[in-house]
């Protein structure tokens, strides 16, 4: 893929480690190292997971238009994520599992499975690579003994604990979430096992496992599993290397996930691991935090098949893609049946467009209606944080313009109307990944339009009109389309 | 699921181990744990993937109906296969890494997903768990270190081998697969690097990794990768313990790989590992052996959109699938245009009586037509090694009532027909694992009934036959379909 015109504002990234816009610099020309966090396996997906993933598969996409070669990292946690993302209680897996009476691994497979499938809904790329958590213990474990070795963490009783003390000393901790060490102290809450740590705040790197403990790998410190934040750190350095471009996940990462991140891979490599930070905000519904525990939490399926209470109606994946596409990543977003019913509106709209471009005729010698500054304004909305909303807004200019062509109120000459068609096709399906969604419908308008048309031919034969029932079997003839006349009426088969 | 009729056979399966057919006694009342080999993912899916894909589904899907709580565990191969299958040469998916520039976990993961895509359309269903042998190095180190301490390993310059001949003194090796070590010698070839071994027949359990070499591990004996056949030894006991019961791939396996196999896993864990061996045949194209070297390989994509010389047209997924499941799965299976196109048409006859069967009514006491019958043929062919062409042939039985009772030649009482219905229903679908393709043609059909209907409407008008037209329109409007009439001739859109 290659840019439409030529552009003149370079991107430019809000990064969250410096709370500005920067002008994007990859580290190595023309490539691009993106690690985001993906899915902890141990249910359904819900609308919480669909914004991260969407958000960076646009960045993903973007990045690939602009002609960069990029290697995108999603993992999948399926170790190590304890409840309450705490450093005590129990493996999210795990209790599953155990809920479940499966093999972890078991539970591993059907939620992943669930999740690429709700993720091809809505048209969200695959990643370059998808590491599990689990696949990873050697390289875990490995940069556990470089901390250690760094003298940044110690062992307790089987367990490996981050010295988030002795690192603050001389590191910026809280660098990118913010907190400050004496904050933390009194926002910890005490919990059994915790005088095993120093401090309360610092974070296990690695898990004595108990003896029930199922996932549990050998180790220098005795049978265990590695702490959560040191799965992205290990993976992200493996598949990317010691520095990469951008690490991206949902605003509730950034603290202490991220920010442990940040801490783990400075002192195991001796700098820090990521240039450009980027968190997308959360979804609320109706105005209210989304949540299992608030009653209004609602699974990717629930949405797309309508069954939920809150659902007035069922909501295409499109449609959901879109509703997300149509506000900016670091925006907070309000679910309601309101604004998914405009979203499908305007989607069908953007579509129709599209279908409408492909058929106008082109009038030689017409005035430029300066469809470049449409494309310029949707590059340079990119170009700034990636704005798809704002992308989107210069669309409708342009459906505008392709509308009041094809109403004959305007005409477009022959270069206008070719970039309006290319502009459409690489910014709705390139970029912002939507696509046209029809295939399910098309089998009951088969049924439909069979029934109109055995209904005409009944009219005519009633009227002897045998030319029109010839007509109607020859045109069904070429489709493979037999009717059958029974008693009960007639029916129709493919031959 | 459960059985649609009692059943007196007992399911019998033929066990490569033992060479004849045996009745099936899991370890586990009620459970089944099945491993079997997945694909080396450095290149698109062919027919040879789909074969054991489908035979093993098959398996899966039937002791599922029979109420077993079935554990299905197939591997992804990603590293420590080497070119020919040897102990030397390169890994597969590092070869094609280096000649595509990539990471090999991106080519890993590239041909992961378009293997699963083309397993998806084949409607093969997902395992219980897919493990990554690279996700599993521990355990295959654990493994190793348990081989060596039992004194059937030794180290050799970084490498550890597996002592063919030590174990071959006290345990039958050649067990499955009849060779001897005497004719071992002689069709070994010499290769570099040979000379780290004692004997030439005794194959790599960990490779020692030349310094350009990607994937590598840290282990006791320096860096390096697990051999190939330790995976699968390592993951089946992980997921399905020390003794499993059944174990399946395709017959080029059986040597080195199961031999393999049985022997890392007897001497690690003191008892062999499998009560059953099952191995699928090979398919052949034109009577021909099928190899790219031959340049008569084609992949899954090819044969779905006929996108190959040999290729007299495109082949559904599903006609794939029936076209294998024709065969018993120990029997060759020959690939030609002519099988293919008979097995289309067969599996069209099978789904349209299906279709058919929903819509008969029952007569009221008319005569039996033992229907149970042909039931109980359909489950003695699946408890007789997993027959299912065998199975097939009864359905085509059901099928003949079926036609006859629809062309008013025949009369099936309730009974009669509610078992027909559910026999077609569970063996075509759950069983065989079919399902109705008609999706794809669906938009194509819309096309050309819209251009039908069109042509109707303008002779109608034609003729002044406003009532017609009308009618047309009306019928359309129900569907959501808009005429438009432009200067170039009539057109449609969705409201």
């Amino acid at each position: 893929m290659t840019n439409l015109i030529p552009t003149t504002e370079p991107l430019h990234i809000f990064n969250s480690l410096s709370r500005k816009k920067e002008v994007f610099l990859p580290i190595h020309p023309n490539h691009v190292g993106m690690y985001v966090c993906g899915p902890t396996v141990y249910g359904d997906a819900h609308l919480g997971h669909a914004r991260p993933a969407i958000t960076f598969d646009l960045v993903f996409r973007y990045f690939r238009h602009l002609g960069y070669k990029v290697r995108y990292v999603r993992n999948i946690t399926d170790v190590g994520h304890l409840e309450n993302d705490a450093d005590e209680g129990e493996d999210k897996i795990a209790r599953k599992a155990r809920l479940e009476q499966l093999e972890p691994m078991e539970v591993v497979q059907y939620y992943t499975v669930r999740y690429h499938k709700n993720m091809d809904q809505l048209n969200v790329l695959r990643p370059s690579i998808e590491p599990h958590a689990s696949g990873h213990i050697i390289e875990q474990i490995e940069m556990i003994k470089k901390i250690l070795a760094a003298g940044y963490a110690y062992e307790s009783d089987g367990s490996v604990y981050f010295d988030v003390e002795k690192y603050n000393q001389t590191h910026p901790y809280g660098i990118l979430s913010g907190r400050k060490i004496d904050e933390l102290i009194s926002n910890t809450r005490e919990l059994s096992g915790q005088n095993e740590k120093r401090n309360s705040f610092d974070f296990a790197i690695w898990k004595k496992a108990d003896p029930t403990h199922i996932m549990r790998w050998p180790s220098p410190w005795g049978d265990g599993f590695p702490g959560w934040h040191m799965e992205c750190s290990a993976m992200g350095c493996k598949y990317l290397g010691e520095q990469f471009d951008i690490h991206g996940g949902g605003m509730d990462l950034l603290f202490p996930h991220h920010e442990s991140e940040i801490a783990q891979s400075t002192v195991a490599n001796g700098k820090p691991p990521v240039r450009y930070w980027m968190h997308n905000n959360m979804i609320t519904l109706n105005g209210q935090k989304m949540g299992k525990s608030l009653g209004n939490a609602m699974s990717l399926d629930d949405i797309f098949t309508g069954n939920h209470p809150l659902l007035a109606q069922a909501y295409s994946p499109m449609t959901i893609r879109f509703f997300i596409l149509q506000a900016h990543y670091r925006s907070t977003l309000d679910f309601s049946n309101e604004a998914l019913q405009a979203a499908e509106k305007g989607l069908k709209k953007l579509l129709f467009a599209d279908e409408t471009v492909k058929k106008l005729k082109p009038a030689t010698g017409a005035a430029s209606q300066n469809i470049e500054a449409i494309a310029k304004a949707c590059y340079d909305a990119m170009n700034d944080d990636f704005s798809s909303p704002m992308a989107i807004a210069s669309l409708f200019e342009a459906v505008k313009l392709i509308n009041a062509a094809n109403d004959g109120h305007l005409k477009l000459n022959p270069n206008d109307l070719e970039l309006l068609k290319q502009l459409m096709d690489v910014f709705l399906f390139d970029i912002l990944g939507l696509r046209a969604e029809d295939a399910g419908t098309d089998h009951h308008l088969v049924e439909g339009l069979m029934e109109t048309i055995i209904g005409l031919r009944q009219e005519a034969r009633a009227r002897k009109d045998f030319a029109t029932s010839d007509l109607i079997r020859d045109g069904l003839a070429k489709l493979n389309i037999v009717l059958k006349d029974g008693k009960e009426g007639t029916s129709w088969e493919m031959k």
